[in-house]
């Protein structure tokens, strides 16, 4: 029962969610999980660190990725770009180490494209009153970009069916538990099942 | 997202696997769960309690129940005849409470043709070595009857592939961990999703 190949779990939800939260939490519990950082050319937040929250590039750089096809998705986001190496995903994986994605759902249906057999977990708010008060009190965005987001998000919120799991986050301790239940239980699903 | 109908969850595995302990702290930890009683012909052990552990019942009223299409599904095994009752699961599940069955190979199979979205856990010893000590330590029955158990326990390891998941019963508080994970994620689980 040697686990030979990791699994690959991709989470998306909303701006606002609390998705950033809910991995932080989760990684904590998880040490053996890795995070698949993301490349990106948008300007880093005070908080973030290279390498660890995003790969900071400039945009050529980012252009060239994707002529030498580097990338298992990208996207140009809120007007950044944004995207997953190819090699963080083989090399986790055939390591033998679990990987989880953290991308909006453009990306994921992307991802789920190249990789079938991925865990596709949606983190949907409580209520869109809630969604647009986080995202109010966040107050890195002025109206015009708050609106994009709620309009990104209803478009997030429609695309909840290709997903496998819903986690509705609404109090964060049980929104943990439930993602690392996801996580354990995939360890124990049986692969090449027989229909009876 | 109201839960208007339950789910069943169905557990299998070889006789002295430790379904019995690893059930008892299931249900210490996950109150909200229903068990599933079964009807049985066989004499009650001495811990165990009638409506608790089984419904005992005579040969003549087991035969009548299967006359009268009352079992989801039954079996003679080891001399005893043993069934779930239709009821029972029906009950449960219009309810909107998640019902544990704990049933061998044949019965699970059985009920997998009339519940084809329950979801079926394996639980599986750790060695052939370790499920026969413990088979020998129970000192409940004989050579022959341990003989009957260990065939059992080869045809029943034949039909994995047939379960959802997989538990390896190592370490009791782990088995108890990913038996919770995968109740907890199935009920987070997406019914009707689509395919891109």
């Amino acid at each position: 029962m040697k686990r030979e190949q990791g699994s690959l779990f991709v989470i998306s939800g909303p701006s606002g969610v609390g998705k950033g939260t809910l991995r932080k939490k989760l990684f904590e519990q998880m040490p053996n999980l890795r995070y698949s950082v993301s490349v990106t050319t948008r300007e880093p937040r005070e908080e973030e660190q290279e390498g660890h929250d995003y790969f900071f590039v400039d945009e050529e750089t980012f252009q060239e990725y994707i002529k030498l096809n580097k990338f298992a998705e990208w996207a140009k986001v809120h007007g950044d770009y944004k995207g997953t190496l190819l090699s963080t995903i083989e090399k986790t994986l055939a390591g033998g180490f679990d990987l989880l994605l953290e991308i909006d759902v453009r990306g994921a249906l992307q991802i789920k494209e190249k990789y079938p057999e991925g865990i596709f977990i949606f983190i949907a708010p409580p209520s869109w009153e809630k969604l647009e008060d986080r995202l109010r009190g966040r107050k890195t965005e002025g109206e015009d970009e708050l609106k994009k987001r709620l309009d990104d998000a209803h478009f997030e919120m429609e695309h909840i069916r290709f997903y496998d799991y819903l986690i509705i986050n609404n109090q964060i301790e049980r929104a943990v538990e439930e993602l690392k239940a996801i996580i354990t239980s995939e360890r124990c699903r049986i692969k090449d099942k027989k229909k009876c």
